[in-house]
């Protein structure tokens, strides 16, 4: 006889569930404060008027300051993808070579927009789940003209060591140009772009930034500007305009200027405090939940975790579809791992309008999740394991 | 020498208070779900128009869904003081005799009230934090007319026995009137006022139905409104009249429509679930909290403690007022007690648009408090005492 797993016993989902209060715990969108929210109700201002380019103005300024370094930000009408597609259209001339280096869902995508606009594409490849190499990337750049690499990596909860590939790669090409995939670290993790040698950082609004989709943000460091393409091969995305345009608090075309106004007022909130308290506390808050997860049984799939969302290895035979679902029932979002990879992982995030006490919180559910599930839990494991990472100060 | 506690050395608030979600963890007003909020947006009703009537029997018609007793439910615009007015003006003739049982903060104004209006009133008090006796109360209804009582005393957080006192009163004199300030216990402990003899319970919007300040709610056994008075001593409050207009959708003067809409959808979350489970959630969540309290060194301060608050007596040289002041500077809103005990106790809530997950993440703001007021706490302790309660099925 083989020994065999003990099969889960799921248990009904229980009577009160539906007086729980229902919570984004997915890694974006996210929650987003109230006022924030209602921003978005305000009378609506043109975005010509002077109000609505102050507004412009105002959010541009912030999200520079939350990147810490003096880089001069676009914002666009998009998703994430929108502006990434935006920053490497203006940066990189038709036929160039773009370096992509992949290691999940998110990266992936980049070297795909990469081929599909007739680069020269050269992909440098790790398994999902595996860290990116900085020596490898860097010989791959070696007369390349841009590397496209992702810092968080939502599919997988790496977060890559991008201050050793943009060191590694720039000392073996100091002319190349390197764009983030900041989209959940910007705002999130520790991130020096000037310091590390970033040239462009690419982020969204559901993430970091507490605010509702439908913006992109591009910011450009001051050396990169002077060597954007004019005229590139996108009319909507073209960030060598709207960089020049947003200067001066014009759009091109008409911006999502309600979500504008909510997001300069959500940015205050972020840099209330000094970054480096931002991050601390953004790290000490996934690392709960990672903490939680491993009393569970449920490790982070990745060795070095983003503090952007927790991707969690349920033990066998529970899979991330059946923990994620089970979430749902009891009210509340998080996700299953990205395909192929539904059912190794599920993904919780403490990023936006949520605090530490929410991050305890989460650990509850985790712990009511997998008890649901008819796994063999502790009873108390996940709620103090993710309180010590917490009230360690 | 004589031996002395010693001093605590209180921290400085955390780098990271600032970014705390912001929490009422207060016994009222109290969170109220965003939806709820919003409804209070909506494009102006007008009372009398067919959406409005619509609006108010709807909202009457739950009112009285949530009681689980035949009762008729009366919506004033006013606070719980206003309905308590309303409803002892209107069962009870000048110059009649009311007993008014005391033990706290609230159940001392229905004495001053019944007094103001020239009552024949006759007071059977207990120290604060202690429980009504039954039998006295009941000896002293002998030849009265109305008995007001206080079902759950929000100043001390004692639940008080209303199935006991009701029962005995009305043993000793079936014709007398019992007034209930149900203002936190409705809609959140067990109330069964048929059953008990209890004729007239009375509310308020912003506790147990999650709604804003601005709505009390009466509602009338069908036997006591075969008794209400004509033209009683308010113009105003004047309970019959309004009894009889709200019947058929009518209100004599100009209501808090929109109040009156947001209420109705926010009893639609209360009444998603058996009464019994909703009660018994609210006692698992404020067990919770006196779990937490109790592993503080703080105990609840009453015997038989209120599902509605968590009335915690902080070990000296702590005081009700430091505690309630350090949950302030982490960004959430608890009370200290009602003067003259603000230094005696402390008071936490979960009432209101909140989950068994809030009541977890209020057990670790309490550790938060108490450590960063110096007190000798046990990290963890709290958060474990609290989730052994809200784990146990």
């Amino acid at each position: 006889m083989t020994q065999t797993a003990p099969v889960p016993q799921p248990r009904p989902v229980p009577e009160y569930a539906p007086l729980n209060r229902a919570r984004l715990i997915a890694p974006g969108p996210v929650e987003v404060a109230p006022d924030v929210l209602l921003e978005l109700a305000q009378p609506q201002l043109h975005h010509r008027a002077k109000a609505g380019v102050q507004k412009l103005l105002e959010a541009r300024a912030k999200l520079t300051r939350l990147l810490g370094d003096p880089y001069d930000a676009v914002i666009t009408t998009s998703s994430g993808t929108g502006a990434f597609e935006g920053a490497l259209l203006s940066t990189t001339p038709p036929g160039a070579r773009v370096v992509n280096a992949q290691a999940g869902k998110f990266s992936e995508r980049w070297g795909e927009m990469a081929r599909r606009f007739g680069y020269d594409t050269r992909i440098v490849a790790k398994p999902w789940g595996e860290m990116l190499d900085a020596d490898e990337i860097a010989d791959a750049c070696r007369g390349a003209h841009t590397l496209c690499v992702t810092h968080s990596e939502t599919s997988t909860g790496a977060l890559h060591d991008l201050e050793a590939i943009a060191r590694a790669a720039k000392a073996q090409n100091p002319d190349l140009i390197i764009i983030a995939d900041c989209i959940t670290s910007y705002g999130v993790a520790e991130l020096r772009p000037a310091a590390w040698g970033v040239d462009v950082i690419v982020s969204g609004s559901q993430k970091g930034t507490a605010t509702p989709p439908g913006l992109g943000f591009v910011l450009f460091s001051p050396e990169v500007q002077g060597r954007m393409i004019q005229a590139p091969q996108s009319f909507y995305l073209d960030l060598t305009r709207e960089l020049a345009g947003q200067k001066a608090g014009n759009t091109p075309q008409t911006p999502a200027i309600n979500l504008i106004s909510a997001l300069s007022l959500a940015l205050d909130r972020l840099l209330s405090v000094p970054l480096e308290v931002l991050w601390a506390e953004q790290r000490r808050k996934t690392g709960a939940l990672i903490a939680a997860g491993t009393a569970l049984g449920a490790p982070a799939w990745a060795a070095r975790p983003s503090p952007a969302v927790a991707v969690l290895r349920p033990p066998a035979p529970l899979t991330g579809r059946q923990v994620a679902g089970r979430l749902a029932e009891l009210g509340q979002r998080a996700l299953a791992g990205q395909a192929p990879h539904e059912d190794t992982v599920f993904r919780v995030s403490t990023m936006g309008y949520a605090d530490r006490y929410d991050a305890l919180a989460i650990a509850g559910m985790l712990e009511d999740a997998f008890t649901g599930l008819g796994a063999p839990v502790q009873r108390g494991a996940a709620v103090q394991a993710a309180w010590e990472v917490l009230a360690r100060e």
